[in-house]
């Protein structure tokens, strides 16, 4: 099958053209290039725009493996960490570029399955799949995806922002992916197909879960942009003390974070304390979750986590930034033997997420 | 070295920050996206406009290998494939993003003259690199480039717009990167570093130079598009045999080409010649020429060839369009031994272009 044959097998009839045109799309898939319109209506959105634009690359054996991901959640998960790119600007998602490099044993069944994935995550999210390309690879699974948003001018939300004094927030807990890798990873993994989530047992479904299908938040990072005292946002790919180090660089400041204010989801520590292991490492160091840190205006975080809380959505208020040589520190507290508490500021090392160390 | 130390130093410095503002670019690389505004001043571009948006891909051993290709090539022609894609719709190119997959064994210097064949592509066309992201790959380079260009809404030249009585034309030779690519894979390959083209001798210097360094034309999508006679365009990616075929399909109609009107380039003749083959199949079949076939207004070809000729910009006619069942047909004349001329009709197959085959 030649690759047209292939693409149309595969992306047709996934997407209605009016539901595409209603997020700009004028031209989708079968041309040299895919047409746009920067201009179309979009709800919540007036006055002049700009495009939010992020490309993300999974490629197998470093983002994943035979073991760790069903075909559909790679699709799914390619386009999840774009759409958290998009969000953590404060935008919202509206147009996809797929690139797929497909090795010959993958089949042209696996392929059909990694789009199924990856449109049942544009239907969520509402993006529209504009583009793409697809080649053959030698061995190893490789999907980049590009995925275009709009913003009003002006007011995405960026990293340089923080002002010393803010409130440094998390719009959800952290480390459930990297502890649902550490999950799949136990178990022995023979032939054909992902490990089922079944398989791992019943505390680890939703870290499994986590791990597989990642759910960012879009309506999160418009109400922090509509808010208007949020001062830094990033979405946390590499693990939330990398990512808060670069609000930190990027800003020029401390945060100091609160251990015991950290969100550890009940299935963390369940999971955690079956395997014997402390869940902070995958807290602190774990990426994927694709939650959000940010800071906000001090006097604002209760109101934020207020109005966070009408919605339905986490916010959980885990310290603050401080005037200083750019840096990132952790307050944990440690129960003496008398009951006395001792307090300790930690430094957090700037070391990003490695799926597979 | 960490991912973000590693981007810092391959693409840092490499564009100024007002030269990137001309293009769009609100905020480049070092955040979670790129910022854009859709509404920048453009040169020869008024109006309401939309966006082009193009995703290309190039993978080592299926596009290039260690001889084909130096490590600059491979940037520069991976932005170059998408070049030629927005130019193929008319439109003007502004921007890139960019994803590459390094394997370990490649090494920070190799990926930096990628990034420096990659930024002397993006300097020839103007296009501000915004974005990007960098992983890890178990053993093959792999990367996928998405080029967002401005174009007239409304006015992008796309395949379906041929009638019955057009005049096909190429903007270009084609066959000469098939060729080249042939020059370079027919020398022994022994260690490190690609081929040198002097190694392929006089005569393929100019192939050679077609397959690392294509060079799409722009001026001439644009001059087209003015123009307003351009009735389908497609850049020569996959072969002008199946991109004839693809306008074919796409305005159901018959493309009739004419095998004396095909451009043949001097040393395409030359090195088909030295090396005993028919450059015609290079001319048909091979790929990555990145000249543009399209139809236009018959009345207007040679008016149009005029207008290129005055912009020195080549313009062949090459034959023309019939109503009837989509396909491409090549009208070939072979001297009989008495002088007489045979012409024949031959159905041409719809067969891309196959690298390494």
């Amino acid at each position: 099958m030649d690759e047209f044959a292939s693409i149309r097998l595969w992306t047709e009839g996934r997407q209605a053209k009016q539901w595409q045109q209603q997020r700009g799309v004028v031209l989708g898939i079968g041309d040299d290039a895919a047409l746009l319109d920067p201009a179309v209506p979009i709800d919540g959105l007036t006055g002049p725009r700009q495009i939010v634009a992020a490309v993300d690359t999974m490629v197998e054996t470093v983002h994943f493996n035979a073991a760790t991901m069903m075909d559909e959640d790679i699709g799914y998960k390619a386009l999840a960490a774009n759409v958290s790119d998009i969000a953590a600007m404060g935008g919202i998602p509206l147009q996809a570029l797929v690139s797929v490099s497909v090795p010959r044993s993958f089949g042209p069944e696996r392929v059909r399955r990694l789009y199924d994935g990856l449109y049942a995550c544009a239907e969520r999210y509402g993006v529209a799949v504009a583009g793409g390309d697809t080649t053959s690879s030698p061995q190893h699974l490789v999907v980049a995806v590009t995925v275009l948003g709009a913003v009003e001018a002006g007011r995405a939300l960026r990293r340089t922002g923080s002002r010393p004094g803010d409130a440094v927030f998390v719009t959800g807990p952290v480390g459930m992916s990297a502890a649902g890798l550490h999950a799949l990873l136990a178990q022995p993994h023979a032939g054909e197909g992902a490990v089922p989530a079944a398989a791992c047992g019943e505390a680890a479904a939703a870290l499994v879960q986590a791990h597989r299908r990642p759910a960012p938040s879009v309506r999160a990072g418009r109400l922090l942009l509509e808010r208007g005292t949020c001062t830094a946002l990033n979405d946390v790919s590499d693990g939330l003390a990398s990512e808060a180090w670069e609000i930190a660089e990027a800003s020029g400041l401390r945060l100091v974070l609160r251990e015991r204010d950290l969100p550890l989801a009940g299935s963390l520590a369940a999971y955690a304390r079956d395997a014997g292991v402390q869940p902070l490492e995958w807290m602190l160091y774990g990426g994927e979750d694709y939650a959000m840190i940010g800071t906000a205006a001090a006097e604002d975080a209760k109101p934020l986590q207020e109005l966070f809380r009408r919605e339905g959505l986490p916010f959980f208020i885990i310290g603050e930034t401080e005037a200083g040589e750019p840096g990132v520190e952790l307050i944990a507290e440690a129960s003496g033997w008398s009951g006395s508490k001792a307090v300790r500021r930690i430094p957090l090392a700037k070391r990003g997420y490695n799926h597979f160390a």
